[in-house]
């Protein structure tokens, strides 16, 4: 069985991330020459310290993350990192980890990092992907080759926790115990190259001391500031955090405050990483949220596979967008992945309620009233033996929600099973943290309707393009789109629709 | 001679300023209770480290200013500091050395600290001033007096200096090698209780390593943001640091960035010291100017006795103003006051070109291309044996201002000569440092010929309120108004413009 043979040594997310946060720590990021010496390069850093791990990559030019045995290395270095001397007058004098290699003597040389070196941060163009899959021997194949293609490679991973780590610094300056923490697709397992980078700033190591310690019936209080609301304490903090990126932070450009979201936020671009970065604070249901997701991503590869594909079949047939708006969300997206995959029979992954009843005392977590304690045992999950394969999965997904009664029931991964609709929206996707809310509720009847219909259409698709037979494929037509490929294709559903179902 | 011995031991301004900065990075401010018992209070915070100072003081309530003879003893302090228990979720979490003593058990207990150990930060009120004055022997004495009841305490003084330290932390967060100093009246050595306190961040320190180690011919740059001047740097930093003390400073409102100003600052009130403050940055020519006026005010006793009284009578006379206009300031006042004790015969104080002609090597100082050399070793300063008393002199001055040229001539302390007008604003004095400006050209007309008329009614009112006799004063009349205290009371000017001169 697969699935169990890679669920061994599966690691909870939360460790997942406390390691990975530590790599960051003990790493800088340098923005250097296509026609650096690698050996030099190496050479030269070495001599404040064990290099650990380090990668060169492209965007908008070379740049290397280098990850140091020990943080005092990266101490010594700054001992030796200069401030820029041109227009010296007119810098921010704020000093981060984000340097730049000055290489003397380098206009002679060819260029040294090859490609194979330096990682693209980026996605191959979708025509290619289209062409590349039509290629593979089967749509299991080119459901895990699409996985491959697109998924976040160990160093985009290692520089998301990088950005996280550089904006901790900032943040670091006011709140010394307070970490900054990626969640969503960027750890979740979900994640695509090129997919936002979502942070929260975590200030629960702050509360620390909360009894107090009376000598001679006297004790100390810091003196705080006082806000309003706990909402308020977040508008406040992010609206400094985003001054002060906006001001100070190097690589940091189009920097927003939207204070007044639902969930306040700072977003911006950090350029040397290429990630659109957004920074909330006090989000504690997401980070929860994204440990599920990554604990059923863990369970059966199917899910991630699976997940994976609707993703970027949606994308590709314009559902969902990499702009807020009426249409599905990409984490509403994925929730409904996971609800069609605890409802084959048998299920392939358990309901939140039964990853509850197997939690231990530790795992009890309530988050501002909402439970959201599951376990995070990953051993104590005993999966069912589903064998369907990834097409089969794919192509039942397609027809689940084809015929699946939207204008009436909602669905809810908590109980594995659809329930009628406590209110009116069009798409009904209980949150299963905070059970009262409905994820989908920005989704109009417009966009659910496309959907529906793309996947009446894809489901149709999926059955006329087989593969071809090989004395067919050689004649000329080798890569024709077929199975997948022909599911990525821009969708004809505008026509389609008025047909009704097939 | 009273102005050679006041002389010895004389410390530069910079001298000075690095002994109380040191001393308020040990120090931690705490607001208490005025029931709190001091042995207790000292007893629990000696558990910390050594307490080399402490005072209470009063201001809307009553406040702790403790300096420990070690920073650890903070660190250590801090370890058994809580964050606030009532409404926690509202709380800013920002940490600082502004405290609050908790105290239990002290319903019962009568006021511990008596006024004499906790003392006041305000001045007496001018009409108590005014009765004071008038039982002293000698218009000298009064002089002296009202001095003495006006000038910053040491308290007041150490106060500043943990205001501008507190401060300091917050910017060191992203400046770790920056300082804070306060400038201006809090320094110079005329400022008066209640004065404002002026700051200037300075970033000098982390120019440091200008010069680039290579190794291997590579060598490695901070990234940082650029702005299109130095002007846009400042403004980026105070916009920064204003937006922390705004969100996060305890004790600090009304924050408001006056960023477009000639001099960019943030203005705050700090509650629990009761300063209204001023932050700029990069503002060294200011630094140079308080420096100035602080040997000024060292080199004879008569200097800041004179300057005192001179600002004291203008600001009840109602020539100056707490807030700014086309009124004359304080400064301008000062060097009036300079530049009259220059033009005695034989002159109290050197020019500003004999001290320049006097600096060593080490006093070379251009900022800006100005050149701001002068001498810091008090000693090779030579003085002239002037005897004039107190009295004369502030007679003479107001006889000075009455008939000074000022339609034709220019105040300049760099040659302690009036000099041609170089433009035709009503008042112009030189600025001593950059010598195209004029440090008056804020004054109109109308507040010139108040000033002018002000001082010919006061230089008339001293010789008609000369002390009473013994006889006279015993007769129920002990302290009415004379001498100085006559030119405290409210001006008669509008009445007596039209006289003309006396
Ligand atoms: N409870 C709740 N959480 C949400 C909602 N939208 C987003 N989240 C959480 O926030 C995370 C980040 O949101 P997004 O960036 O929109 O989604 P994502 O999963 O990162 O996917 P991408 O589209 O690849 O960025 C999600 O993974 C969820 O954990 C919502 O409507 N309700
Ligand atoms: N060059 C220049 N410096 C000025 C000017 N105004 C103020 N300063 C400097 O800034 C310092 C602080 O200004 P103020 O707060 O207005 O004056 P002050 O001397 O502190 O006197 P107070 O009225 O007691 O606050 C002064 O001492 C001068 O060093 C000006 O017009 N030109
Ligand atoms: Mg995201
Ligand atoms: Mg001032």
């Amino acid at each position: 069985n697969v699935a169990l043979q890679e669920r061994d040594g599966c690691k909870s997310l939360y460790a997942v991330q406390a390691e990975r946060l530590d790599q960051a720590e003990r790493s800088v990021l340098i923005s250097c020459n296509s026609r650096t010496n690698e050996k030099k390069f190496l050479k030269f850093l070495s001599t404040h310290g064990n290099i650990k791990k380090y990668f060169f990559y492209e965007s908008y030019g070379t740049h290397a993350v280098v990850e140091f045995a020990n943080r005092e290395s990266v101490a010594s270095l700054f001992e030796i990192t200069t401030i820029p001397s041109i227009s010296h007058e007119s810098l921010v004098p704020f000093k981060s980890r984000l340097l730049t290699l000055r290489n003397l003597g380098l206009d002679n040389l060819p260029n040294q990092l090859s490609g194979q070196q330096s990682h693209s941060q980026t996605t191959i163009p979708i025509n290619q992907l289209i062409q590349n899959l039509s290629g593979e021997e089967s749509m299991d194949q080119q459901i895990i080759s699409l996985t491959k293609a697109f998924q976040l490679t160990e160093e985009n991973s290692r520089l998301r926790f990088l950005v996280c780590s550089l904006l901790k610094d900032i943040a670091a300056a006011f709140f010394p115990e307070c970490t900054i923490k990626p969640f969503g697709s960027s750890v979740n397992g979900f994640g695509k190259l090129g997919c936002d980078l979502d942070m929260f700033l975590d200030l629960d190591g702050i509360s620390g001391r909360d009894t107090k310690l009376l000598k001679l019936g006297m004790s100390l209080e810091y003196q705080m500031k006082m806000a309003n609301s706990e909402r308020a304490v977040t508008q406040s903090i992010l609206t400094v955090i985003g001054e002060c990126v906006d001001q100070f932070g190097p690589g940091c450009v189009g920097v927003q405050k939207i204070l007044n979201a639902r969930c306040p936020l700072v977003r911006f671009a950090h350029q040397p990483s290429g990630f659109q970065c957004d920074l909330t604070a006090n989000n504690r249901v997401a980070m929860k949220s994204t440990e599920l997701l990554y604990l059923y991503g863990e369970l059966d590869p199917r899910v991630r596979y699976l997940v994976f594909t609707v993703r970027c079949w949606a994308r590709a047939q314009g559902i969902t967008s990499s702009i807020p708006g009426a249409w599905i969300s990409n984490f509403s997206l994925t929730v409904m992945v996971l609800f069609f995959l605890q409802k084959r029979s048998p299920p392939i992954i358990p309901t939140v309620d039964q990853l509850r009843d197997l939690a231990g005392p530790a795992d009890k977590s309530v988050i501002e009233g909402n439970d959201c304690t599951f376990v995070s045992d990953f051993s104590k999950i005993q999966l069912q033996s589903n064998t369907e394969t990834l097409e089969q999965l794919l192509c039942e997904f397609f027809e689940f929600y084809s015929t699946f009664a939207f204008k009436r029931m909602s669905i809810n991964i908590r109980k594995g099973k659809e329930q009628n609709k406590p209110e009116v929206s069009p798409l009904h996707i209980q949150n299963p943290f905070e059970t009262t809310l409905n994820i989908s509720k920005n989704v109009n009847a417009t966009q659910l309707d496309r959907f529906v219909a793309v996947c009446q259409e894809s489901s149709w698709l999926v059955q006329q393009n087989k593969k071809p037979t090989p004395s067919a494929g050689i004649k000329g037509n080798a890569f024709a789109p077929w199975g997948l490929s022909s599911l990525l294709l821009p969708s004809q559903v505008e026509g389609i629709k008025r047909k009704g179902k097939k």
